[in-house]
């Protein structure tokens, strides 16, 4: 990799995943009042997360997920890796907390790739850069996640390319990326030496649809069906206060 | 991929597979009350299941497990994802689920590949399409069920096989599917976007030897020996309330 | 394959192993009579195993297994997957199944393979081969179980080979086991589309490195070197009634 | 391997990663005098972590771990095996301990490669060879560790290379780490007969963006790009007794 | 492989390495007469296993091991499996095993392998060949453990080299071994047949840094480099009734 191209990666907010599934038996043997006392205490964290996000100092998503892979996920972003340990410790000891486990989780950071700029310009100064590296998690309906590594495999190597034969096949991606915008919301969180894959990908849609047809798009190309390798992949629905309480009431 | 052949993917019923298996310790320290309670309670669930399906708007059926995999199988079609979390939910929240855990489940959406209409035609009008988009479940002696990928490994790359190459192999498979008609039903989950794997075949027989004879057949099909990459296997035999109540008697 | 090919393979009786391991803690917890009330009842269960091999309705055998992947093995064949079902539910309600996990398991059913038989000739009819499908159970000192596929690896792909290849390669496979007849008794699974591997493997000896020479000689042999691919091993002792009792004793 | 290349390897401190996750609901149901109790004790320990460090018999750092993998890290270096069990059997016995548990250690011994001295030169001798296989620990902001190999893949296989192959190619990796030099402090510990991989790596750096920058880097270097295969990352922040005690606060 | 070739395989003692983790908690939580009653058990079997040493029916050592994936291991040589599952039996029932759990163990035979005999001659009269089958452990200050396979990998596969080239690549591999003779005393396990792994390595040395460097050394070793398939290293400092005692003290 030449110095250039380490410059063409931008990086915004920290991200932070954080999974749960709900242990039903304690959250039913617990008494009304505990519950109500871990739901309200739940929703002023809530409500700091949103204040958070109200000051453009980060933004916060949650969605129950199908399956048994977990129930739930809080996605944040944030600006420091110090802010995502504060989460993750002041969510650990909430009441809440106590009635879930934890059986996943991704760390990463928003990343903009192959960001071409002139020479002498702050990209970040660029209002379009910039809500890209510091977007505020659109709610729509619908949240997928999976972790992906570019292969290294015998003559299937991504980091033996060279840097333009990595960048056309990039720019071919990035085109049927494009043409799901207003459709597919994408955040690619960069997590090399931060979590166990290279990328955390989150991909927002009101059809679900979406997201089997734009990851289904992608793998015949040759950036994907080469070089992709991919982790597990995590579905679900929105939620919000409201609706959490609906589905927390036993 | 040409923006052609995903047109050629129709996509029906979304589902779900709830794998459970019984602590049995539990279930026994359980007093007769508490259990034919939690009985009544998914009986009740079962009904609205049934409901359901006669009123076309899903369908579902249940099967035992063998071996320490899991114990039984509930899986659900039905025609969102907020109802497939509405049914994980509700299930979670009775008292039968809190003899049991999730050790497994699939979530995906019923597929039909590969379907070649005339242009200007709907194929959702078609009823035969609609009956393998929208199934009612045989309720079958046994079930099968296994995760599949097409192989993405070095110069077996089955997303680097042109349109043509695909069409053709699967055409072979799809012969040795139809030599079993009447005797093997199958229903194809695509699951690129929403599981771990790309798809989630389910089959349903009368006789379990069908599903060794069909899967053992195909897996000499070039597309299944070269590109065929599998999950765990799951086979079971047909319940239905009172087998159910049956088996859960101690 | 050929369809000729599919009627080469023989099935017999589905096969059932169940794995657990012993709560030594909750064993010595309980109190004299409830351990003995526990084997009393396992000893009930045994019985009707024994009258139905006697029955030649089907066939069990019980080991103890080494190391800390388990302590026990039961082996049933059975008729049908109904019947495995019922001994694995009717096992699971036993006080003794309490003090008990089950760490593995494996479903198959009994299999001959490349069997060449006259047309028009029933081989069940043939008294060798049933004894085959139909076996009881050798109580021979040790028991060795590993469940294995045929690779599907690049040009070392077992399914892409000629019908021809495959048996000249078996026939000099099964010659290694011909010659350790009288030594090693060998029940081959079939369990494409029931369990996770394509074959479960159970060899009985009375001199256990037994297991170690035909495995490993077999292991130079063209089938198992290029094309085999195993899973867990599992080694133990035969037990019976009273030395199971004696093991429990504490 | 020549056995002049052996010579090149230097080892110092053996070393330790104690990687821990708190049990929250465990902690917050203990009394506050329990609580006080275990963090006394707790900084009683550090108190003779940082003796130790003092008087240049080993180093100590701990770092809380983001997401759910870990919530802490101990990361101990001292001169022999037995004091690191020592330290283990210390912590293992603290009430603190009890709050805890082990998903993940590593350990490994100091390690300085490749390098180069003159015959008859005692290279323990040199200041500067003595600070890197005694480091004290920085207590940057941030740590990242990794445990590593050197891939052995039909031709990309690194132990089949030649002596100056390998050379050339970790002078070229050698000096992007040394671009670095300031903003990462790298610790590699060698741990061939020690534990599941053939390296653990530890990185300091008070920015963390330095992680994933030197890491995708070198993933760029055909020294990584062909050869590098690497387990799970963990990232965390510095902790001191002060920080650690607020986190704990419930 | 031809018949000659498993005739220079012999073997020896069966062994099992118990590995144990430690319920500190449990242990803490026990009253100072339940330990004492645990640990004077378990001492009356260390003695029985000395006994046993005494008498050349077998020979035990215990080590605790470093990190997270156990704290003990005990190993066993005995002439039978019988008595393996005897040792494993009894242990269970030791009020000590119910303060412990069993992460891991090993099932192997004490194998020499292409050992060369004149025809007529009976190799275990050899009192040299006595002394490697059926070896007293000895009770150096450190042990490392480690399982390993022989490679099947496309062209890099064991089994389909002649028993020239097998033979000749150990040659080479024995030599590097035998020049750390008195310092590593190196044990193979043969378990093909018996555990998941084909080997299990043990080695033994006052100096750990010895294991790094022999196994080091022989991974450029051509066996090794393209031949050699490792599972978890395990490495430990040796105990006795006293110093586990202490080990224990709380």
């Amino acid at each position: 990799m030449s110095a250039n191209e380490a410059l063409l990666t931008l990086e915004g907010w920290y991200t932070y995943h954080n999974f749960r599934t709900i242990n039903w038996e304690k959250w039913k043997a617990a008494s009304a009042e505990e519950r109500q006392a871990a739901l309200d205490e739940l929703n002023g964290l809530i409500r700091t997360w949103e204040a958070n996000e109200a000051e453009n100092q980060g933004s916060t998503a949650f969605y129950s997920i199908l399956g048994h892979k977990a129930d739930l996920v809080f996605m944040f972003l944030r600006p420091t890796m110090q802010e995502l340990e504060e989460i993750k410790t002041a969510f650990n000891k909430t009441r809440f907390a106590a009635f879930t486990d934890a059986p996943y989780s991704y760390v990463s950071v928003v990343e903009l790739s192959n960001y071409v700029h002139n020479p002498g310009e702050d990209p970040k100064a660029n209002p379009h850069v910039r809500d890209r590296l510091y977007p505020i998690l659109p709610k729509w309906e619908h949240i997928c996640f999976y972790p992906m590594n570019k292969k290294r495999d015998l003559q299937d190597n991504w980091y033996m390319l060279s840097m333009q034969e990595r960048q056309e096949m990039m720019r071919s991606h990035g085109m049927i990326g494009r043409s799901y915008a207003g459709r597919v919301k994408q955040i690619i969180g960069g997590s090399v030496g931060f979590d166990d894959w290279e990328w955390g990908v989150t991909l927002f849609a009101n059809d679900p649809l979406e997201f089997k047809h734009i990851v289904y798009e992608m793998r015949f190309d040759e950036v994907s069906a080469r070089f992709g390798e991919f982790g597990n992949f995590l579905v679900g629905n929105v939620l919000n206060q409201e609706t959490l309480a609906k589905k927390l009431e036993v």
